[in-house]
């Protein structure tokens, strides 16, 4: 543990904290690969030489393939949850919801590799053999939960469009959301994937956007 | 061109039409293959298998791996455009339009390989140097204008919900399939494709379900 230490003073790093750089290089520089590439056509030694190692020195932070994906997707995990928490704003004003998705479908946008590590690397998680089919049927499970809870909150605030009920709004944005974005990697120029999610919010709610 | 023989009959094949029938049959091991694997995890190996043939042979009838994914798209999107024909029933009632998607959504879900040949490969092309890339770009833009088309003849005939638009019902509708479509890959036995659809089109339109 290191407090206080003045912003001039030069840090000696340890090699636990030296380690630790490391580790967050790696996981940046996979980030990027496996997010544009998938992870069957995303490579070790792309992602080593990004970071100026070679493959072998690499396997020593993690020792597979299948663990450093693992850990890029648990780390994304936690800055999509803490993005997902600032965006959302204010949490007691379920009038904010279709905003705070908005901001997110933005930052997706604006993050090279995001869209690819989750849409892409979900749909080639439904292949046989892939390290990450249970991550995604158990995020996907997740996801559709919070997304009933979220919609189920402007549900009780009568903020959804006549007719509408919560379980329709999370179950037509999910998917609208990840199908609008295959699009988006596939043809980025043609897509809006903001654009598309407005107006799709501003169908099934009463909030203006 | 052999014609009137009596079903009774043996069929003597030339060359010709021997050659043919082990194109068919590669070309449904290629579907099935390509279609759980996608194309980077699925192996010539594996279809020269299923057909009883050595890879070396297959490559007879089909040079490469991307000749043979290529022919297996083609080949599927003859037979797509049959059944969307044969699904859309009489073309000239647009309130026939719902129940035909619904229809081929539910022939999708029937036949093995379908959904993963166009999602799962529809993702991956998306991925650097994947073969098909260009063939995604150009289809979804087919897809897009096809549904374009649809709804708007839905529109013409008051046939869409109330504050419902042509342009919206056929982008919602086209990123919905396809995000639930994706859903159901990972997780078939959470996800009913047909009644998530069936949902979403009662919602936007008029037309019973």
């Amino acid at each position: 543990m290191v407090e206080n230490i003045p912003a001039s003073t030069p840090r000696r790093r340890g090699p636990y904290s030296k380690s630790d750089g490391r580790r967050r290089d790696i996981l940046a520089a996979a980030t990027q690969v496996f997010g544009v590439n998938g992870y069957r056509a995303g490579s070790l030694k792309e992602i080593a030489g990004i970071v100026g190692m070679n493959p072998t020195s690499l396997l020593h932070y993690f020792p597979t393939k299948d663990a450093l994906l693992q850990a890029v997707l648990d780390e994304r995990d936690k800055v999509s949850d803490a993005v997902a928490s600032a965006a959302a704003g204010d949490p007691t004003d379920p009038a904010d919801v279709p905003r705070a998705f908005l901001r997110i479908a933005q930052n997706n946008q604006d993050v090279p590799g995001i869209i690819g590590l989750y849409t892409l690397l979900a749909a080639e998680s439904a292949t046989p053999g892939h390290p990450t089919r249970e991550y995604f049927v158990a995020r996907y499970q997740r996801v559709r939960e919070q997304f009933r809870g979220v919609f189920a909150r402007m549900e009780d605030a009568d903020l959804l469009a006549p007719g509408v009920t919560a379980e329709y709004a999370a179950a037509s944005t999910l998917g609208l959301w990840d199908g609008i974005q295959m699009q988006w990697m596939i043809d980025p120029d043609s897509i809006d994937v903001v654009a598309h999610l407005r107006r799709h919010l501003s169908m099934i709610t009463v909030v203006e956007l």
